[in-house]
């Protein structure tokens, strides 16, 4: 098996790792019960650090895909029967969903300015009356395709350039970044619903069908909310996986 | 605050003293970085046991709700800013989903029956070609409603009484607990979709609109698939939350 290549970070190289171990488990065919190689046979393998190794080992206990008998090692757990591939639960920007679907995401922004925040938006983000927000309207493309229409609303003080000075099209994560505000993490609720009518008539989405609304608050790594969004998804294009237990 | 009624297990005692605890992190304000109240004051609190609380504190920490500084004690995490109600990654039977959403579920069965395994199912329940299924076909109403059209397929080796011996319109969870299959977790797939166009028109569904569809195959606790479930909910009355990190 090859070395992992760490990507960004350290704690991207632990999630590797973790997913490593994972597929490990299913290539090798262990069942519940089963005793998993050792620390060293896996630090071999994956030409890892013991500290590393530790850290995903440990994320596995957490997810409840192994367990630990003390003074006889880790074993599978049922509950790795319940992997999943890129589950809904794991915080991840629109774009690298539809890259992780097989699509080449494009941005076409269809409009950006700055207004009052709504209730909803001030709740979301925990603005008072007075808060202004930036409010981003984006189709999100493959090819010729759409296959999200997504709102976002950001605090106006969070990025203080002029709107007009900024490439939209590009990653708002990115752009969130830069200013020392990159979300992280986010709290999320769907549903199904057709798109609202006048984004439809406006954008010649009449057969659009059903959209998997995405409605979901993203915070940065501090606990702040950073990004209120509304990601309505083609239906019949995407579908989310996740675990329940 | 009032002591904890346990509800039917130990199990249940920790979950729903984790929920407590999380709530009142809420209910006092605590932010990222503050400290919990001591072990002391909390088991005085709730009037529970040292272990019972040890172990809620540990489902919090695994959460990543908070975290332990050792010789200094346990503080509030950023992530705990991410506590969703009723998250969807909880497993729970449709009737109970429907149940904490305020419904009052009543299941009409449309139709119940033994068929061969199609290959889909097979996969799913991993099972052989030769194998049979029970195959029941539900209509979750709230009084006239019709909140949710299901379909659901069991080994047939699971359930082996005949098939019109059952009464059908209770509880699927508790019928295979009852022949020591209950499930407890599940692997899960949700889009958007319309119901299949012979299920609105055998049911006079035509107005059912967008629906959120869960397909879900459900385990027991050693890791036995036993249920595999195709739920389409009624978008305009269902929303599921979760947390991303």
């Amino acid at each position: 098996m090859s070395p992992i290549t760490p990507l960004r970070d350290e704690r991207t190289l632990v999630l590797q790792l973790r997913d490593a171990i994972g597929a490990l488990i299913g290539a090798h065919g262990l069942k519940p019960g089963d005793q998993l190689p050792t620390e060293a046979e896996l630090t071999r393998r994956f030409q890892i650090s013991r500290p590393a190794l530790r850290e995903a080992l440990k994320l596995l206990e957490q997810d409840g895909a192994i367990y630990v008998k003390h003074g006889k090692g880790r074993f599978v757990s049922a509950a790795a029967a319940l992997q999943v591939e890129r589950p809904i639960t794991c915080f991840e920007s629109v774009s690298e969903m539809m890259q992780k679907s097989g699509y080449r995401p494009i941005n076409k922004v269809l409009s950006i300015s700055e207004e009052a925040a709504s209730e909803e938006v001030q709740a979301a983000l925990r603005l008072d009356a007075s808060s202004r927000v930036i409010r981003l309207e984006r189709l999100r493309m493959h090819e010729e395709d759409v296959l999200v229409y997504g709102l976002d609303y950001i605090p106006r003080t969070a990025v203080p350039d002029r709107l007009y000075d900024i490439d939209w099209s590009g990653s708002l994560l990115d752009l969130l970044e830069r200013h020392g505000m990159r979300p992280c993490m986010s709290t999320a609720v769907a549903t199904s619903i057709m798109l609202p009518p006048d984004v439809s008539e406006r954008n010649d989405l009449n057969d659009f069908g059903p959209a998997f609304l995405i409605v979901e608050t993203a915070f940065t790594s501090t606990g702040l909310p950073i990004v209120y969004a509304k990601d309505y998804h083609r239906g019949s294009r995407f579908s989310f996986s996740f675990v329940r237990k």
